[in-house]
C-alpha cells in the first residue's frame, strides 16, 4: 500500500507487527531442533541424514544461510549434515497456519508434516517427533487473525503471508471467514497474477473450504502492461501507446484464465499512477469495452475511498450476477495430469517436462498415498512461463518441473519450476543502511 | 517463580512474551546478514572471513547450529566460511539493550560493536556496516520496559535477560530507573550467586550508572546448602543436619564477598521448601545469628506476601543503615589485573592462568584502546571456581582464562573460563514432547 | 587383457606400475597446495575462492571426496572454500603429459593450465603461481614411455591413461612416436567406441601431431552386439541370433562414422568369447561381407598370436590402401559449431542444447581467446547419446551440454554431457575385500 | 646429507624415490575409502561418523586439507562428516611398515589398526573392513628395504620415514636386520635428540626386537649449542664462546639421558660447520674430556670418509665395551605411569598434566586391553619440554598430555603434547617456485 491506500500502523506492519512471523519461525525451528536432537540422542527412528527435507528458517534476507553444513565440532555438538535456511514465509508452517480452521486442525496438519526419510525411505513426520503440541502452543496467538484499519477507518485483516510464487499465496482462512461473518462484502487479495495467486486461491483455498467467490477484480497497471509490451523499466514513465497496445494480450490472457477456466465474473481495475496519461488509460478502457469486459479506473492511491466509488459500484453489480467456480484440475487425476492441466490450461504451455528425479519423487508421493492432493506451483511471477524473460502472452513454450515437495501438512504437492529462490539475498546497497530512528522515535527510510 | 510467588501472565512469559527476544534476534541477525552481504558484494572493507567474531542467534536450544559452515553453493550463494549460532540471551545486542539509557545511547553502543577483523587485523564495527540505525528501529519497542504484576498485584518489571554465567546477568537499566522513579523501594534480581550476578551488578551496572544499593538480600535454600555439603541430588529431600552444616561455609563465603569486597549490608533469606525441616532451618538461623548476620525465613512461595513480612521489615531496617558500594577492581588497572582481582578477591582462586591466545588478545584489546573497560566473567554457576564439581567454599584453586571477547558495544571485556556453553542443546527427552494445547486454548506441560 | 592376450607383468600394471599415476597426482596436488597457499598468504592475485576450478586428485575410487569443504579450523589452517577430488586419470595433468612431445612442451602446457578466476573474472594459471617448473620435475620420469612385452614377447608401450569418456582417451604421443620410430607397424588403442576414443584420437591427437593412420581395426564382441539388440546382461551367454541381428546397426553406425566422417579404411575384428556360437559369428561375418566390410575373427585371447594371423594379414593389406584422414569439425568454427558437428555428424543427435551457464562460459572462453581449441566431449560410453540407456543406433535424440571446462594446458575445451562422473565410488562389496597376499608374495583376487 | 656426506641418487631421494611413500599413501587412503564406503552402503557395523579416527593422507605440505568436511553433495556422494588429511609420514601405515618383520606380520598389524568407534564406543579395525589383504598387496614392494650408496660407495639402506616428533622416528626393522646380517657394523639414525628419536628407538624398536646397541654416537653442532645458549639464529655464524658455554648443559643433559637412563656407551661427535672456530671446537672438546666423555670432531661433510676416521676408530673401541640396554619405563606399568616416567626421567619435567579428555581416553585404552603397549610421545624437537621456546636444559617445568591415540597396529599409544602438527603448510614463498628442469633434464632448486 501507499498514498491514501494504506493500512495502519504502517511501521509496525513493516517491522515485527504482532510477532506472527517470529512465532512461525520459532515453531519451524523448534521442529528442526527436535529432529536433530533425535538423531544426536541415538536416532531410534533411523533417520537418514542425507535425506532430511525440513529446513530451518529466519525472517531475514540472508543468502549466506541458503546452503550450510551444521552439526560440526565435537561429538556433543550434533551430527554433521547438509542443511539450509528458508525465509519464514516459505515455511510449511506458514501454509499450515493459513489453511487451518481451528487449533485442533492446526495440530493435525502440523503432525502430518514430513521432515525427513529413513534409511528405508519411509517418511518421518512432525508427529513422529511429538512436536505438534509444542508447535501449536507457540502458534496459539499467531493463529488469531489481526484486525487493523485503513487510513479512512475501514477494517482490514492482515493475517499470514505465504508468497504466491513460492507458496500458496493467500491470507488465512480464519481471517477470511471472520471477515465474511461480520461484513457484507469481503475482499481478499491473491498475490501476483491469475496464474499464481488466483489459481491457488481457487484450486486450493476455495476448494478446501467450499468458498464460491461472487466476483473477481483484476488489478492491472499501465506500467506493467507497457513492460509486457517490451519496454525497458527506465522508459515506463513515458507515454507509449504502441507498447501499451503490445502489452494488452497479457491482460486478456489473465481475463481468459479467470473467465474460461475458473468461470468467474471479472472486472478490470487499473490502479492509476501519476505517470499514466489520459490517452493510455482510454486505450485500455476502450480495448476492454470492445471485448465486453467491465472496466474501472481506480484512484484510491491518490484520492482515498472517493477514488474507488465507481469500482465499488460495479463490483456490487457484478456480485449480483450468477457465479459458479470451476477448477483447473480434478483432484482425482494423477499428480502429473494435475500439473499438466495447470501448465497447459492456465499457463498455455505446450509441453511439460518432468526431470528424472521428479518422476521418481512423484512415484514415491503416490505410493505414500498423496495422489489426491492439490498442486502448489512454484513459478516466477514475471511470466506465464517458467522463464522470467518470456513476457506478454506466450504460447508453445515448455515448462520443466525440476523438483517436487510433499507438503503433507499444508495438504498440497509443491511443484518447483525455474529458479525459484526460497531464501532471498540483500542487494549491493541494502535498504537497512538508510534506515534510522531518532531520539523521539521518528523512523526514517523504512518505507 | 512458582506457588504464590508468581508474575503473571506466566504462560506468555514462557513463550514469546512481548517479543523482545525475537526483536533482539532479528537485530542480531540483520547485522550478520549485512556483514556477509558486504563480503559477497566485493568486500571493500577487506574483512578476513577467517576472523569474523559476530555470530547469528536464535531463541532456541539447538546444538546443531553451534558450529556450521555457511555460504556454500553457487557463487551467488555467499562466501564459504565457518560460523555458528548462539542463543539469543548470549547476543551482545541483549547486553547493549540492557545497558542503554536511551535510543541514542542504544545506537551509539550498537555502532561500536565489533563484528570482524580485516586482513590487517583492524576491527570492523556495526557502524562500519551502517547497521546501527536499522537495528535500533528493530529494537524500538524492545527497549521499552515491560510492566506486569505479581499474583497479588504488586508491579513487576520484566525486561531483558542476559544470563549471569555467560553474560552480565542483570535486567535493563531503564527498567531499574523507571522502578526507582515510581516506587519507594526497588528490588532487583542479580542472577546466580554473589560471584556472578552480584559482582557484575556492582562492577558493571551500578558503576556505570552511579547506583548505590541500600541493602542486599542473599537468597539461599536449605537444599542447595546440603548439596554444597556433599549430598547427591536424590537425597536432598531428606533431613541431613551434618551435610547442611558442611555446606554452610559456602553461604558464609557469599556473605564475606558481599560485605568485605563490596561493603554491602546483607540479610540472608532462606527460601522455604516443603521438605525443609524445622531443625534444618534453625541450624542455619543459629549459625547466621552466631556470626551476627541478619536472617529471615521467607515463605512467599507457600503463603504469598504474608510469608515475607519479616523479611520486608528487616530489609526496611537495613536500608536505613549507611551503605557505600566499593568495587572488586579499579577500572584503571590493566585487563589482566582486573581479571585477577575478581578471581582472587571474589572467587578466592590462588592463581589465574591466561592461555597464549588470551595473552595475545589482551594485548590486542589494550592496543585498540579497550584497557579501561570492566570485565564480564563467563563462569559456571555451580562453583566459585571454573570447575562445576568443586563445591563448598574452595581455596587454592587455579582458574584458566581460555578466551576473551571485546564487547565494545556493551562496554566490557568478556573473559571465558571453563566450558561455558553459549548455545545449549535439548535433553534426551525434550520438554516439548509433553507440551500441548487443547481446543479451548488450555496449555499443558509448559511449566 | 587376459588369456593369451596379456601384457606382463600384469600385477604391477594393476598396482603402482612405474609410479606414473602417483607422479601425476603429486604434480596435480602440488599445484593445488600452491594455489591455496597463495590465498592463505595474502592472496595478492585476488583469487575468488568461489571460482576455483582446479581440483585435487587421488588414484582411488573415493566418492566421499567428490564434494568437500576444506580450509576449516583456525586462521592458520587455510581459507574455507568448496573443493573436491577427481580420480587421477581425470586430471588435466594426465592429458598434458600425454600430449607433450618434450619436457619443454610439458612445461609450457602446464604453465597455461587455468586453476581459478579472480574477483574480476580473469583466469589464473599455473604459471601465475610459478608451479610449472616443480611440476615438471615431479613428472620427469613419468613422461618417459614405459616399454613392456606381451606374454609372447611382443613389445608394448603402456604410457598414460586418460579415459575416453571423461578425457581425451589416447596414450601418450611420445610412446606413439617412439613406437613408430622403431617398428614397421604401430598399433594404438583408442578407448571405447568410434564416438569417443576414435573421434578424439583423430580430432585431437592426430590433428595436433600430423598423424595419418593407415587403417582402423574396429573391435567388437558378439556379446556387446546382443546387448545393443536389447538383451539383458544375464542372458548374453545364450545364443540369440535375433538379438544379434537387432544389434548390428550399432556396429554399422560405428563403421559409418569411421568411413564417412573420418574417411578411414576399416576392418571389423570380432574378439571371440567362449560363449560365442558358430551361427552367431557367421551371422556377423555375412552381414559385414554383404556390405563389403572387411571382417576377421580374432582368437588371440584363446590362442595367442596364432589366433590373430588372419586379422594381421588383412590389416597389412589394408595399410596398402590409400588413406586420407578428415576431421569431424574445422578448428576455425565457433566452439558451439564444433560441439554441434560432433554431436550431429558423429553421434547422430538431432539437436544440441546448451544450458544457460554453458552459453555464458562459451562466451567467456571465446573472449579469452580459446575459440580455436578442439573439443573433448565427456559422454557415456554406453550409448551414442548422452543417455546410457539409449542403445543401438539411435537418431533424433537431443544432447545437452551442461558444462564446459577450459583445459588450456591440454589444449582443448571439455564439454560435459550426461552424468559423467570424474570420481567413481566403490561398490557394495569392494574387490579389495577379496585381495590378499601370502607369505611367499603370491597375490590373490587382483585380476 | 650434503657436501661429501651424501647418499645417491640425491634427486630421486628428494622426489618419488622408489615410490614407497606413494604406496603407503595409497594403502592408507584405500582403508579410508573402504571405511566411508561401508558407511554409505548401509553401515552395518554401526560406525559413529562423529568418532572416526582414521585420516586420509598425502605426501604434500597442504594445510588446506587439515580440517575438512567431506561426503557433501547428493545422497550418492557419501555421508557428510568431519575429516582431515595428515602428511604420509604421520600415517600409522608408515609405522606399521617400519615395525613389521614380514608380510605376515605386516598384515596382522594392519588388521589391528583402529579406524573408528561404533555408536556403542567399540573400536572398528581395518580387519573389520577386510582391508588388510589389499593394503598389504599395495605395500608388497614398499616393505622391501631400499639399498643405495654414499658418494664414496658405502652401502646405505633408506627405508621408511616416520618423523621422531610426530611418530616413532626410526627406519624399518627389516632394513636394520638386513644390514646387521650383511655387515660388521650397522649404524642407524634415530631422528632428533635423545629425548625423541633415541628414546623411541630404545623403548619401542629395540625392546620389540631384542636389539642391544653397542654404542651411541651423539651428533651435535656448535651452532645448535650456541642457540641453546640463547643466541638468535642470525648470530650463529659468529664466534661466541660465552653462548657456547651457556649451551653446553643441553649437550650434557642428552648424555645423561643416554648413560643414566638407557645405560649406553656414548661418544660425542661434533659435525663440523665452516663457521665453527678452533676456539669453539676446543671449548666443547675440553668440556667433554673434563667430564670423561669421549669426543670426536667429524669432518665428513667437508672431507668425506677421511674426515671421520677418528670417530670410526673410537666407535670401534666403544663397541668393545660392555653394553646393557635398559628402558625408560616398564611395559607393565600403567599408561599414565609410563608417560610420567618418560616425562620425568628423560625430559626432566616436574609434573605431567593429563587433560580430562586424555584421562577418559586412557581409561578407554586400558579397558580395551592396551595397557601393556609402549608409549610414542609426540613432542617438539626444539626443547626437552613441550614448549619450543624453553631451550637449554630446563627443569621444573610442566608437560600437558593433551590427547592420546591408540596405534594398535604399530603397537603403541601416541601421547600428544604441545602443538605438534601432523600436516605442515607451505611457507610464504614455497621452494617449489624456484624448482625447474631444463630440456636436458637438469634440475635446479631441488636441494
Amino acid at each position: 500500500g501507499g498514498g491514501y491506500a494504506q493500512a495502519l500502523p504502517m511501521e509496525d506492519l513493516n517491522l515485527h507487527f504482532t510477532g506472527d512471523f517470529h512465532a512461525i519461525g520459532a515453531a519451524n525451528n523448534l521442529l528442526a531442533a527436535l529432529l536433530d536432537n533425535h538423531i544426536q540422542q541415538g536416532n531410534s527412528l533411523q533417520i537418514d541424514t542425507r535425506n532430511i527435507v525440513w529446513k530451518r528458517c529466519l525472517d531475514m534476507n540472508d543468502r549466506q544461510l541458503r546452503h550450510i553444513v551444521d552439526g560440526l565440532g565435537k561429538k556433543t555438538d550434533g551430527v554433521p549434515r547438509e542443511d539450509g535456511f528458508d525465509i519464514t514465509v516459505a515455511s510449511e508452517v506458514m501454509a499450515v497456519l493459513c489453511l487451518s480452521n481451528s487449533i485442533d486442525e492446526l495440530k493435525q496438519r502440523l503432525k502430518r508434516m514430513i521432515v525427513a526419510y529413513t534409511f528405508d525411505n519411509q517418511p518421518i513426520t512432525a508427529g513422529d517427533l511429538k512436536a505438534e503440541g509444542a508447535m501449536a502452543v507457540l502458534l496459539k496467538d499467531a493463529i488469531q487473525p489481526n484486525l487493523i484499519q485503513t487510513i479512512e477507518g475501514t477494517p482490514v485483516f492482515v493475517h499470514g503471508g505465504p508468497f504466491a510464487n513460492i507458496a500458496h499465496g493467500c491470507n488465512s482462512i480464519l481471517a477470511t471467514k471472520m471477515a465474511m461473518s461480520y461484513h457484507d462484502y469481503t475482499i481478499t487479495e491473491a498475490g501476483f497474477g491469475s496464474d499464481l495467486g488466483a489459481e491457488k486461491f481457487f484450486d486450493i483455498k476455495c476448494r478446501n473450504n467450499d468458498l464460491n467467490p461472487d466476483a473477481v477484480v483484476l488489478v492491472a497497471t499501465i506500467r506493467a502492461l507497457k513492460k509486457h509490451g517490451g519496454i525497458a523499466n527506465v522508459d515506463l514513465n513515458k507515454e507509449n501507446l504502441k507498447a501499451l497496445e503490445a502489452g494488452l494480450p497479457n491482460l486478456f490472457r489473465h481475463i481468459e484464465v479467470l473467465t474460461k477456466v475458473f468461470k468467474q465474473n471479472v472486472i478490470v481495475a487499473i490502479n492509476k499512477f501519476p505517470t499514466d496519461t489520459a490517452a493510455e488509460i482510454s486505450l485500455v478502457e476502450k480495448a476492454c469495452l470492445d471485448k465486453q469486459i467491465r472496466f474501472s479506473l481506480s484512484e484510491v492511491w491518490g484520492k482515498g475511498g472517493q477514488g474507488g466509488l465507481d469500482l465499488a459500484e460495479q463490483v456490487v453489480e457484478l456480485c449480483n450476477e450468477k457465479s459458479n467456480l470451476e477448477f483447473a484440475y480434478d483432484l482425482n487425476d494423477s499428480l502429473k495430469t494435475k500439473m499438466e492441466n495447470i501448465c497447459k490450461n492456465v499457463y498455455h504451455a505446450e509441453k511439460v517436462t518432468f526431470t528424472k528425479i521428479v518422476e521418481k519423487k512423484i512415484k514415491q508421493a503416490e505410493d505414500l498415498g498423496f495422489s489426491n492432493l492439490p498442486i502448489c506451483m512454484a513459478k516466477t511471477q514475471y511470466s506465464f512461463s517458467d522463464n522470467p524473460n518470456l513476457l506478454g502472452a506466450p504460447d508453445n513454450f515448455e515448462i520443466t518441473v525440476r523438483d517436487i515437495r510433499i507438503s503433507a501438512g499444508a495438504g498440497f504437492i509443491v511443484a518447483l519450476t525455474g529458479d525459484i529462490m526460497t531464501m532471498p539475498g540483500l542487494p549491493k546497497k541494502p535498504a537497512a543502511e538508510n534506515i534510522d530512528i531518532d531520539e523521539n522515535g521518528v523512523i526514517q527510510g523504512l518505507m
